[in-house]
């Protein structure tokens, strides 16, 4: 079993930044990744609102994250799925599908996935025409017409970057506003973006691809069925922490990590960070902020510096 | 009197990560900094651990960040001191030395100043080498002897930057190791820094410049006198939180703004972000992630949408 200082379970933005720091700590420390170092960040077409870049896409920013974690010699190891923590006592277990770990401390940063529509078709027509990522999958649907469901920046996003490549992109909202940055729905409404305002998706149909949709309209309490290629869908996240849960990590009624000011968990020497905890506003700048609190709490929780507060 | 939606006060990290959101949210807003754009953060000669970054200047990373605050239309008005401010009712007023402003919430970012030695000479000899800023003053050492007085990233960072000029640098610190990041120390090593532990500074002697210091060694009981031409103070920071608890804003013992996890004070509307809040973690990357938390919480105070939570 190898032996760490730290471990941390996830390489998004809040496990990068804590790497970094760690790494600045001289703390022996392993990062462990289920799939490529970036996380939910790195699947965004365009981002402009990480302080520091007017514009940069999810991938380029998340290797330079990645870049910078390995430059202070914090070890990666991607496509290793953590299956089970151990954490009622000092010494912290991590097991995953291809060994055992100890470690003093732990930081989850394990982000969250897309919720889905829960409706007939979006199972069965997954990978054929139902997406829950623009920048993977939007190249699919070169001149074809899409649409996206959600309101919030993910799926203004997805429309923005789908609006360059697709026929005609529609937006289904079950508001009669979007949740994203006014920037972003002017950019929407320049790009001609057709908006379905006040709506949600009952049915996708097709045969072997998506053909079509059924949208019930909320206000006028109308169905209608619209003709589409593709639908993306970008509705909301939930977190990943089951894990943690198992493990006796405290979480809230939506099933977030639970913690304070400084990133602590119900379990000594464990901390979160990132879209997997309570934080109320989710951002790449507001999970970086929290890997780095999470990184610096854990040193003092390892070393026990003069200056360190319990 | 200008009619804004906000008002940032300071442009450094906290308050020009808040306002790229705020510009993004079409709020109309107003960064009022009393110095030029950039804070403390752009005083540091190297920045290693900003996420994204491996290696920066801490201007120009300032500067990337002004750059990006700008093209989201947010307004910054620099050498414009707030003088006051007027929280009690639902409009807050800021008053500057130039004109007034009425907004719907402001944000609080102005920081923190450099802690004297409080020493006999310190004054006497500011700007004839006494010196808080290695960036700003370091040139003039160039093949001298300095002092740097401090043991956290700061005093670190300004000795690792002072022995690329200077002839010969000592670290002062009055501990026996430094609170700084171990890959700090490392190279402080390999650079020659001397140190100098468990000391303090009790005088600082000179003619027309700095000429040598007294020094309080805490271990041994004993004085030293040593020769130098220049003494950088970096022993920590106190918050800028005067106008703000003039104005009935809550602050801790030590003057710092008392922030929840939504980077809210005690008076609604007011938020506070950055160095000059009770985040115990004072780094870039988290007064960053504080800004952009108090945006967007201010944008929903302002705006109201659907998903807001008071």
């Amino acid at each position: 079993m190898e032996e760490l200082d730290l471990i941390i379970i996830g390489a998004g933005p809040a496990g990068l930044a804590a790497g970094i720091y760690a790494g600045r700590r001289e703390l022996k420390t392993l990062i462990l990744e289920e799939k490529i170092a970036g996380g939910a960040a790195a699947d965004s077409p365009l981002i402009e609102n990480y302080p520091g870049f007017v514009s940069i896409s999810g991938r380029e920013l998340m290797d330079k994250m990645l870049e910078h974690c390995k430059a202070f010699g914090t070890k990666i190891h991607e496509f290793e799925k953590v299956n089970k923590l151990i954490l009622n006592s000092k010494t912290k277990i991590v097991k995953t599908g291809k060994a055992e770990y100890s470690a003093m401390a732990v930081i989850i940063a394990t982000g969250s996935h897309h919720r889905e529509l829960g409706v007939p078709g979006e199972k069965e027509f997954r990978g054929r025409g139902v997406s829950y990522c623009a920048t993977c999958d939007g190249p699919f649907f070169k001149d074809k017409k899409v649409v996206v469901v959600g309101g919030g920046n993910t799926a203004a996003v997805s429309a923005l970057f789908l609006s360059d490549l697709a026929l005609n992109v529609k937006l289904v909202h079950r508001r009669d506003r979007l949740r994203a940055e006014e920037t972003l729905f002017r950019k929407l409404q320049q790009k001609g973006v057709e908006f379905i305002w006040n709506s949600v998706v009952k049915e996708i149909k097709g045969d072997q691809i998506v053909r079509s949709l059924i949208i019930y309209n909320r206000e006028a309490d109308e169905e209608m069925e619209i003709e589409t290629d593709g639908v993306f869908v970008n509705i909301g996240e939930e977190p990943n922490s089951g894990i943690a849960k198992e493990a006796g990590i405290k979480v809230d009624e939506r099933g977030y990590i639970v913690v304070d000011g400084r990133q602590r968990t119900n379990i000594e020497g464990v901390y979160a960070a990132g879209d997997v905890t309570t934080c109320p506003i989710k951002q790449i700048g507001t999970a970086v902020g929290q890997g780095i609190i999470a990184a610096e709490e854990a040193y003092g929780y390892i070393r026990q510096p003069y200056y360190y507060k319990r």
